[in-house]
């Protein structure tokens, strides 16, 4: 069997983690597996290198911040690389030029075009672990990239489609997916499987377990990954195209994302088109909005407009709609990022009557006022004001997995 | 004019000795240069990644700890591109393998076997200034390979000969070249010019600018190189085929190496080949040998022989000849490392008389006792006891220079 394991920056972060993810690379190794190790840099690694770029330049190109940033995984791989020789296995550590893995030219954020297999085959066929840099890859002018956040996950994902891979195990700082955030919810049950869907919808709102563009990724190739912890030796959460749950279980997860802002145009001109010069002004920003609500304004004339972007795009969506006020004809932009948004998740929700009415009861109960509502096939999002979002998640959890 | 520079570790340890470095290389290139800069790891960051290598393994393989020290040069461009843009300079930095640096596969001590110049050509003339990772190269299997003790210097050599640039200019923390060490010798005097030889037996000597095999290099390809230093504006010491001074000054410099020991196999069997015996044992087990003498025992019918070696080597050499003591045939071996060699340098030395009697007399006049005395075409050294050798190189000095 071939299987693709990373191990995340916490995994590897000093000798003694190093040692532990040693024991389960071996562990694989031992039991005849073939086995493609992929690694982030240590710890903290990567903001102490961004530390050291921003004394010297502040703003320096992306270019010369991905030669830089290459290095951190090169060390994890050659550092692991090391104890695995001090275990007397057979191994090889190689970056990502090494193995050829080619990005576009989008420094800091490049995505992969290809993955030669060449040289990854040949040392398998040596009968040696392979150890692969992650997060990083060459354009084709022989550059470093870095693949952005999540990069490692991807490089995985990638490796694993390119070798056709049996196994794909993302090992993390949890035991996998849960229905909600077990730190806050003391109920929450670990998922045995969950779809790409559900897992993207997840992950979207906020459960940092796999970043979306690995779960997409995987979608596109049939990789079933699998999220596991690398400190508690427990099976994790299969992530595959169909969960074998999905027909009993209405919904998979509970997520929250506090992230969040809510951006109103107060007094939109109630005149053909408002609502579209609106959000085409924000698009033409390069942010992404989510849950759009038009009320009638105070006046019958008017109207107000809202919708969510990530607090990160708030100043940016208020510049870009200022800048055109009078093109698009309102009153002012205000923006609340004291709000959160709960989300339920569920591939199998809009085939069943009644979820939605169960939410908003659960809400209800605790008198927790619902600012903006959005559903999709699978899922149901409900934005809150920032302070009851702990109490909205474990009482949604209580309505549906604890009774 | 196409301008090699290169800078070592101490040079780029901090943001400020990198501020300083820029500045160093922005002047020569806004001066009209085509430049190519050659940098090592900063400050101690080697010895970091050592320290790092011990803590998980403390035997690993050459070629995982060539993978995880070829990081730190490459962390050095990427840090001193950033400082070179943030001065709107235009600048692109380059690893070994992206040069394209082509090594044998000796990792750890490996040799540049060829220098691509494609790449370094096409940025120059897209009027880049060019950094390059010093100490790293790439062998056949596009593993990374490092190059040893003073590698840097011998990378910024093999780019200058590949490129036939008009100068090689190495800058250290030393203003030059000088007559003996100047934080020793009060009145020791910085030399404009050198030959190679010249260089090479100081190096040799223990005069730590350069090291040999950069200067080896350097004269097979006949690049002149220039000392200098990164701190003090103020020119170099230039390294050359025939020196204008050769004729005139008869000795170049005084150097003292500690790191030294004397071995002495006492009461060799007086026999054919004993000498041959005990020298090829020390040799088969890698290790070199300078200065030898053979003295009668205190019987007639045995020698003692005595070689001197590097400190590090002396616990191998005496086990490899303890090893073959029947086969050689002596009593037993002594040690002693409490000595120091001291050498007189210069090109001019032999084809003029009583350079050596000079140096006796110097040492004479101090009650200096000289242990063994080795003698070639451009220097004499003299081992003495380690006590007396910086007042062996102030006495020498003076007899030569301040009179």
């Amino acid at each position: 069997m071939l299987i693709v394991q990373k191990f995340g920056g916490s995994s590897v972060a000093n000798p003694e983690r190093i040692r532990n993810v040693a024991g389960i690379i071996a562990e694989s190794f031992l039991y005849g597996h073939e086995v493609v190790v992929v690694l982030s840099a240590q710890g903290d690694t990567t903001d102490e290198l961004l530390d050291k770029a921003a004394e010297i330049n502040p703003n320096p190109s992306k270019r010369e911040l991905d030669m830089l940033l290459a290095t951190g995984e090169q060390q994890s791989i050659a550092l692991m690389a090391m104890c695995l020789e001090g275990m007397g296995l057979p191994v090889v550590s190689l970056t990502g030029w090494q193995v050829g893995i080619r990005t576009d030219a989008a420094y800091g954020a490049a995505r992969i075009r290809r993955v030669d297999t060449e040289r990854l085959r040949r040392e398998l066929d040596k009968k040696r672990i392979v150890l692969v840099a992650g997060f990083q890859g060459v354009n084709k002018f022989d550059d470093y990239t870095t693949l952005g956040r999540g990069g490692s996950d991807t490089t995985a994902v990638a490796l694993a489609a390119a070798l056709h891979a049996d196994r794909c195990q993302i090992f993390t700082d949890v035991e996998g997916v849960y229905t909600a955030d077990p730190r806050k919810v003391p109920g929450a049950r670990k998922l045995e499987e969950i779809t790409y869907d559900e897992m993207l919808e997840l992950a979207s709102m906020g459960a940092q377990v796999l970043m979306n563009r690995s779960v997409q990724l995987a979608k596109r190739y049939g990789v079933e990954l699998e999220v596991l912890s690398s400190l508690v030796r427990a099976p994790g959460t299969k992530v595959k195209e169909v969960s074998k749950n999905m027909e009993e279980m209405k919904i998979t997860g509970i997520a929250k994302d506090e992230k969040v802002a809510r951006v109103t145009v107060v007094k939109v001109a109630d005149r053909p088109g408002s609502a579209f010069r609106v959000l085409n002004a924000v698009s033409k920003a390069g942010i992404n909005v989510d849950m759009i609500i038009q009320a009638n304004g105070q006046d019958e004339s008017t109207n107000d407009i809202s919708f969510v972007v990530s607090q990160a795009d708030a100043e940016a969506a208020s510049r870009a709609l200022s800048e055109r006020q009078a093109a698009i004809g309102f009153d002012h932009v205000s923006v609340d990022t004291d709000i959160a948004k709960v989300s339920v998740v569920g591939a199998g929700m809009m085939s069943s009557v009644g979820i939605a009415s169960l939410v908003f009861e659960a809400l209800n109960d605790e008198h927790i006022n619902i600012q903006m509502i959005n559903t999709s096939e699978v899922k149901i999002s409900c934005v809150i004001d920032a302070a009851s979002a702990d109490r909205a998640v474990a009482a949604i959890h209580r309505k549906f997995f604890e009774t």
